[in-house]
């Protein structure tokens, strides 16, 4: 069972690691507790369930080096999903129609080795596309780290403006997830480190540059401009793909794409503080209660049945070993708030308000006079973990690590350094630990990072300056409220390198299909993107048309 | 013996191959005949041999498909050095002093495999170089296949103009190429395709790229702008890697690079067409004496004891056992003098007259009276073969087909169709057979080649719009006499993207240490990308300048 493999990597090490999405387990969770079985619905030949898209990123938060000491833990923290206890939504509206095709991939597109192909899936759609003679554009979602299934309902945007450009839509998967499992099932490919170690960024993007050259030519279509979507670690693809296949895509849109979070590009705190001024600018009280905590926490763990006594307050349904399980628990609750503090309510893996941390805090608080500092954030959280009040008791279960997509990637290539302030941050404390986090990898994966690998393919560090002279045409969309927003582009960097941000919008929010309850500053966003792109068609055809003339 | 396995990979089809650089194999063979051994000589330690940089490529001809018929053949070609008997020149001037170091590289930069690293071997040079403080610049020169330290003793133009830049030099050599040998040994990584199969141009990239930020961060010289050098295959490294590594590069000087040889993006008629225009140009006569030679070849051949009398007409030392080793021979000498057809004399693998064509056709063309088409050929061709008079007898042997680094490369990534046009072509008919070619390269190496590959990574098609809008900073240097050239970006593409021609150029002579028989055109060109570097560089400080103080 994936979601029961998620965990940290770091067990017994107090070492922070920070994950972007991990959507293939969090829609597997998900498509399980709405179906109940284990394949994701077949959104082609059934009606889609409505799922609110929020979160791309998996957080597993840190335990602070100070608390480390006293308590240190050798279980790894659970999943965030095994806490989660969604309402199934009305199966309403939302049927994409595609086509699901396949196409054979090498395994490894850089090296000779005499390896078996896979096949790739892709989904289709060309019943508005103008066709080759019009150059009607091809619209290319860059699949991520989940089923393909799943970004293609939950990225409504690109089935909503397809129509208008006349566009082809592609939504390729991305290599070792879904249904595009290298060695037959994703058994063998996830089998150890040698069967996953073509699970990189640079083999995913060489898959689609390799995917839609074959298309292209197929369908005699070489002159259609291809145009990049992507959200979170899809956003990061999309962004480095234009980059690096400038041949391939005429733009990019790179909603919520963190590629500046590696190495020391952007400070390590970013992304704790981001989280905590969230609760900050709702109520500072609330911040206190929260940074407090973490001390009225531990001081109660140490007391003689004080295990006893915090499982209790925290409604377990089964007694705490360490408070450890706790800690992370609660972590993961005020990260994802962040990513997720949509303007409306939203259900992804969480039936939420909207503001929902407006909604936290005022639980905090709010909390009958008297309540005790634990207390306050039990009912806090509890507008996260029980919303809907269903939930009698919290399963804090930890589960042995297993092989995981992102798990994987995380350790290899997307290395990215999170510290949480003493200061600034309502989390513990915690100084990023490379050492420590390596020899987790290398214990769990038997694989060795390349920490530095990700800015010497890409670029990060003076991006500005390459992405001015030398990029162009890529949207970086950003709502502020997101943690991740930090770790991203944040201002224009050319006439043709635009940062859209947002004031209050969260986790790529502007990929989701538009809705009645989208805000006035949501639907501007997307005029301004469709804008864009319509620029960069009209001067891809501008451009083919001189060259035809002459 | 590396020299004894060059052969074309098509041994028994008609197929045409023909191939890139293999300087590895020449400069093996010429130190050999320098020095008598077999290891290339130590360059920082003795002086060097002044060894006249010409070619880059080996050219393994095409027999028509007409012709195939009449002479199929079993028998490799002969590699055209063995066929050379160069002079020793004098061992004047030119030391250049460099330190050789070793950076440890990962085998596959692109899969997370649990390979062994290898040591790449690199040479570097500091006397002049103004330091981080001044921003002094890097001069990289992007080794290709062969051994560095005859890259470095050859590209005298990076050596002649550091000093006056303040620049760092720097010769990485590229993988799987004189000291550069995974598996600890030239035996063990030719071993077979598993072995050789990290030998491809995106991994030497990754090499360049990997090594030069770790150089720049132990030197602190994160702020020091890196200018790329190359030469042929050396010079398609250095613009892709412009491209795909803008942040690791302010610019690239990519001489006699065939970027655009792939596919059908040049006719693959091109390349003899421009040999067979060089020939062209000095007579006609000339031209159609060598046109008319093959059907001479052939008939001679069919005649009872006519194998014999070609022998004896063509002063080989062995009697031959079909036509197909000498037709080899003679388009081997044609191809090579278009390359190496510099304004003065030049001594690369053969000794030879400035303006060789122009000599080669005057014998061919001042053949006594009554001369046969054959023996005018043979008179013409010594010119290549036997400047010196040396030669009493001309070895045609056919060695096995070895495992050659270049050989690899043209059977995996680098495949460049070329065909011969019956009209224009002065050489047998020959069209491009795709199906032949992989059958041999799936049947000599056990691999497949990816014909597409290339492009679809680096782009050709609509080239000039992919870098007009996206690249900058390139020089396309290129000599018109060169039959490489026709692959080759012809004119500017923007302000920034420089096509410098020179009618009378052949292979990448601009690349060579500056002497005082340069004709004043070659004096030209440097001049202008010596100031098309300075312009990089200036901009590249006015840029950081104008970041610190902001």
């Amino acid at each position: 069972n994936i979601i029961q493999t998620w965990t940290r990597i770091e067990s017994d090490n107090p070492t922070s690691v920070l994950r972007l999405p991990s959507e293939s387990e969090l829609l597997n969770y998900h498509t399980k507790q709405l179906t109940g079985r284990d394949d994701p619905p077949k959104m082609a030949s059934s009606t889609v369930s409505f799922i609110i898209i929020i979160i791309t990123t998996v957080l597993l938060s840190s335990l602070s080096s100070q608390l480390s000491d006293l308590f240190p833990s050798n279980n790894p923290p659970p999943f965030l999903g095994k806490h989660s206890h969604p309402i199934k939504q009305p199966n309403h509206h939302q049927l994409y129609r595609y086509e699901t095709r396949y196409f054979s991939q090498p395994l490894d597109h850089f090296s000779f080795l005499d390896l078996p192909r896979f096949r790739q899936r892709y989904l289709i759609n060309t019943e508005h596309w103008v066709g080759p003679s019009r150059s009607g554009p091809i619209f290319l979602y860059c699949g991520n780290e989940g089923d393909i299934e799943w970004f293609a309902v939950n990225t409504g945007f690109v089935w909503d403006i397809a129509p208008r450009f006349g566009a082809m839509i592609l939504f390729p998967e991305h290599r070792y997830y879904g249904d595009s499992m290298p060695f037959g099932s994703k058994e063998e490919a996830y089998r150890n480190a040698t069967t996953l170690s073509y699970l990189t960024a640079e083999q995913a993007l060489a898959d689609f540059a390799v995917l839609i050259t074959d298309l292209k030519k197929n369908l005699s279509a070489e002159g259609c401009p291809v145009v990049l979507f992507g959200g979170s670690y899809g956003g990061m693809l999309a962004a480095w793909m234009r980059l690096k296949y400038p041949h391939i895509a005429v733009g990019a849109l790179a909603s919520s794409a963190p590629i500046l979070q590696f190495e020391d590009i952007v400070p390590p705190e970013t992304f704790y503080n981001i989280v905590s001024n969230s609760f900050k600018r709702e109520s500072s009280s609330c911040f206190d209660t929260i940074k407090n905590s973490w001390n009225a926490l531990r001081s109660e763990g140490q007391k003689e049945d004080g295990l006893k006594q915090l499982s209790k307050t925290f409604h377990l349904c089964r007694e705490l070993t360490s408070v450890q399980g706790l800690s992370d628990w609660l972590d993961s609750a005020y990260s994802y708030l962040a990513m997720v503090n949509y303007p409306y309510p939203s259900n992804f893996l969480m039936p939420l308000p909207g503001h929902p941390i407006r909604e936290v805090c005022k639980k905090i608080d709010g909390s009958p006079a008297g309540s005790s500092i634990l207390e306050r954030i039990f009912n806090g959280v509890s507008v996260y973990y029980n919303y809907t009040g269903e939930v009698d008791c919290f399963q804090l279960d930890d589960d042995p690590h297993g092989m995981d997509g992102w798990n994987w990637q995380a350790c290899t290539e997307m290395v990215m350094p999170m510290s949480s302030d003493q200061n600034t941050s309502m989390f513990p404390a915690y100084d990023w630990d490379y050492s420590a986090f390596r020899e987790g990898c290398q214990r769990d994966f038997q694989v060795t990072p390349r920490p530095r690998w990700i800015t010497t393919e890409f670029g990060g560090h003076d991006i500005e300056h390459v992405l001015k002279f030398f990029g162009s045409n890529i949207i970086f969309s950003n709502g502020l409220l997101d943690p991740w927003s930090g770790g991203s582009v944040l201002k224009n960097i050319s006439e043709t390198i635009i940062a859209l941000i947002t004031k209050e919008g969260a986790h790529h929010i502007d990929l989701r299909a538009s809705s009645t309850e989208d805000p006035d500053w949501l639907v501007e966003q997307r005029a301004n993107e469709i804008k864009l792109i319509q620029g960069w068609i009209d001067n891809y055809r501008k451009k083919m048309k001189a060259t035809f003339e002459i």
